[in-house]
């Protein structure tokens, strides 16, 4: 038996840490402005999978001296740092024959977070005899500037400052293109994967480097939920439908909970039946915190309903939101709707059923996923947040002032809302792509709150949404499971196909060329 | 009568520049090491072309608060510069009919230079009735970050490093993005133009800001002219093959004379010969520098050998390379080297006539491209001044080394010199573009040395190479004459019905996806 904190509530941590989140997103109107963390952080090392015990000799792990500032020729722009990536040449059929490489192009933490989680490339490597690379993100894991030294580099803006979208994809492009040389694999054709934030990345990689990359797989990237493109409303709207669809009850008592919990928290001694109720250790309790608490296991388990047993932050059994929802629908829990939506929270906090209470105030980050909330308050402004009268969250409107007056008080930095639009694009861009651009999957699961923002219809003959109507977040990325259903097989498959095709088409192209 | 320094030898005071050019451009191996400046630094304005006296009216002179640095999101970065920009609407349809952008996107120098030489841009618009915009480039003409002031600007590389081709093409589309959005012509498609740089710009612009731009006219844009993609020796082979073309003795002359000179001006009295010969003015003489301004005007006689008198440094007649071989092949000249030369000469430099003495050491820069050397000490390193033993110059071997020891010395900045075609590719781009982009249109002349490092060939349906065997550097882009050839009337109608046709495509997929 053990308390929640130890076996790893990061994402409440990180949406609580006080230092970056608190100010805003957790003041009094806590539940009408919280923020999730950014969607991959959520993944989380599924450490025992096809019995493997541990990662050993699953990659090689090195660094490179990479160049702090590319766009600028000022001397600190002629700074390096060491930036790590893993790479597996197991199954690397060579320069000679130029076979493939395939790069992940890392997300917001740790980048050995990210390749145990994308099992995708492991399990399809040995079928295009392909090299892989996992490239981790500036600023994250131990790809840190200013000497590695993390107090340094987090210590303030002019330091903050280099940790940007388009630094890091000038980053990659400039680690694979003197990787290919050391390699002498040249004519190796490169392809980007990514999911989340990662699949982001992957996408505008492909667009704005496609002399490196000959394609790329995005999976789960809201390259929309930028500006206006995307309604605020679409993020819970999702995860409204996605417990709607499976009881209209589980719904209902989950929407009507937020009141009841002020309501509580409100009354004398009203705190203390909410701790009894949720099973909250004693070193802390507060309303708008306990809100935060479920808010997240709600989001994040919308976010990773996934078809089998998932080892994230917690445990997950397969369709977990079908869980919560027979939790709360329990007829033998009668009226208590605490006691209902504490069963619901069990399966996301506590599927082992080992932990004896939790922790509302664990501020613990172990993956590094802080600097996101920089990234959050200069580039990546995407309004997520605002909830109709339907939603099964308490109706609030999405406010770019909030955003702005956190990031002042914060980081004492003004966000640029704009910027990510005018670098990489998203208004109109079946039209803008249409005639422009190839080699794109965009894959989405429609239970994924974040597949609002993302591409769901085929832009071109070789831009391509794949869109799986019980998929979650990056499904298809994980390690196949015995227990896939065809839909998810389905997927996977089709992704190759259309892989192989771009590989293939590129030998010919060079074959012609030479 | 006058001294041809007032009337205007900015390219030799480019060239010699002291505080810019000199240690290493005008070494004691000048001939050897001399670098032309960039493409466009030769155009000038027309002043007096198809009968309009000055350009008053033609443009409204506009200001955009502009961002110093897009990359980062440091302090400094969020300082802003005063950017100019040049609009005129008199041919514009308006945003209710989603009238054409045109859109100039400025090179290494004031942007009104660049505006009153892009006649094609004037009078395509009422055609198309098109907004025009010239945009200045960072750092030059009156787009001078830190408080407009060039000495600061300048000062040094914390400085100078914002100089960079990458800002500027984000300062481009957060422009043409903000004016779009004041226009309220959000479905307004907007084309690129540019020659030259600029013409590597409007390119490069396309493909990394396809949302933005729906095509670009690339004129004599040498983008292949990096790293090790165009042959060092490709832009005085094109020379000497211009000068072979007209007469196999003109050539040779040219070819013979730099060892005499050198002979000469080793000499007891040498300098007073040399002086004496080619009418240069008593205030300064020596070999290198009679070099230095004997090759400037054959590399800019070859990217300037229009069909037509055109008025650029000074007035040159049509076909400026033939008149320079009649002058070396005059029979009534016998065999006087000196002589001769004299006479090739005075085609660049004294069309009119009313030049009495020339004079070496000018070094005014009417156009503020200073700026380039630091563009060429940073990002643009572009390796064209080899000389193979048959070049109508001394046999020379390009050397990168060179280039570091200049600009370590000058700026105290080592040059990143892959970073161009990491950032833009260049390398198999027929691969590369073949199946990605769209709506680029390559012009090049033949007789352009710079055309060596274009794109020649068709690279897709869409992404079309223009090549005229008789055309100069970005003759396209000029005002049309009288007695303009068909070939370069074809040219431009092509240019023409291509961007008629990406017109059209747009409206027909904007009306589709409304």
């Amino acid at each position: 038996m053990k308390a929640a904190a130890s076996s790893g509530s990061l994402l409440l941590s990180a949406l609580l840490c006080a230092s970056l989140f608190s100010s805003w997103f957790f003041s009094t109107s806590f539940a009408k402005h919280v923020v999730p963390g950014f969607p991959s952080s959520i993944v989380r090392p599924e450490q025992i999978q096809r019995s493997r015990d541990d990662w050993n000799g699953l990659y090689e792990t090195k660094y490179y001296t990479q160049i702090l500032d590319h766009f600028n020729f000022n001397p600190t722009s002629y700074k390096t740092f060491q930036q790590r990536y893993l790479i597996n040449r197991t199954y690397w059929g060579g320069p000679k024959h130029n076979s493939p490489i395939f790069v992940y192009t890392g997300n917001e933490g740790d980048i050995e977070w990210f390749a145990q989680n994308t099992g995708f490339m492991f399990e399809t490597a040995p079928h295009f005899k392909a090299l892989l690379v996992f490239i981790e993100h500036r600023f994250y894991g131990k790809s840190i500037p200013f000497g590695g030294n993390k107090d340094v580099a987090y210590s303030n803006t002019s330091t903050l400052g280099y940790l940007t979208s388009t630094q890091a994809l000038a980053d990659y492009a400039t680690l694979i293109t003197d990787l290919k040389k050391n390699l002498s694999a040249l004519d190796s054709p490169v392809v980007v994967f990514g999911g989340s934030y990662g699949g982001m990345l992957a996408a505008w990689f492909r667009l704005k480097y496609p002399h490196i990359a000959i394609g790329a797989l995005a999976s789960s990237s809201p390259i929309l939920n930028f500006d206006d493109i995307t309604s605020p409303y679409s993020f819970s709207n999702i995860i409204t439908r996605d417990f709607k669809s499976e009881s209209e009850n589980c719904y209902k008592v989950i929407r009507e909970s937020w009141q009841q919990i002020e309501h509580t928290a409100k009354h004398q001694r009203g705190l203390d039946i909410l701790r009894k109720s949720f099973r909250i250790c004693k070193n802390y309790i507060d309303g708008d915190a306990l809100q935060g608490w479920l808010r997240t296991a709600f989001v994040y388990t919308a976010m990773t309903d996934y078809p089998t047993p998932s080892n994230f932050l917690n445990p997950l059994p397969a369709y977990p939101i079908k869980q919560m929802c027979k939790a709360i629908d329990d007829p033998t829990k009668g009226n208590d709707t605490f006691e209902k939506l504490h069963g619901a929270a069990n399966v996301y906090y506590n599927t082992s059923g080992d932990v004896s209470c939790f922790d509302l105030n664990d501020n613990s980050d172990p993956h590094g996923l802080g600097g996101w909330s920089w990234q959050a308050c200069t580039e990546m402004v995407m309004p997520m947040s605002g909830d109709t009268k339907e939603s099964i969250f308490p109706a609030s409107e999405y406010a770019y002032a909030n955003r702005l007056a956190y990031c002042k008080a914060v980081y004492n930095v003004e966000p640029r809302p704009s910027w990510i639009t005018t670098e990489f694009g998203g208004h109109n861009i079946e039209t803008v792509l249409k005639r422009f651009g190839s080699n794109v999957i965009f894959f989405n699961g429609l239970r994924d709150p974040w597949s609002g923002g993302g591409v769901l219809k085929n832009i071109s003959k070789s831009i391509i949404a794949i869109v799986a109507k019980e998929g979650a977040h990056h499904v298809d990325l994980r390690y196949s499971t015995r227990e896939d259903p065809q839909w998810l097989q389905d997927v996977r498959k089709q992704e190759v196909h259309i892989i192989s095709n771009w590989i293939s088409q590129y030998y010919h192209d060079l074959a012609q060329a030479q």
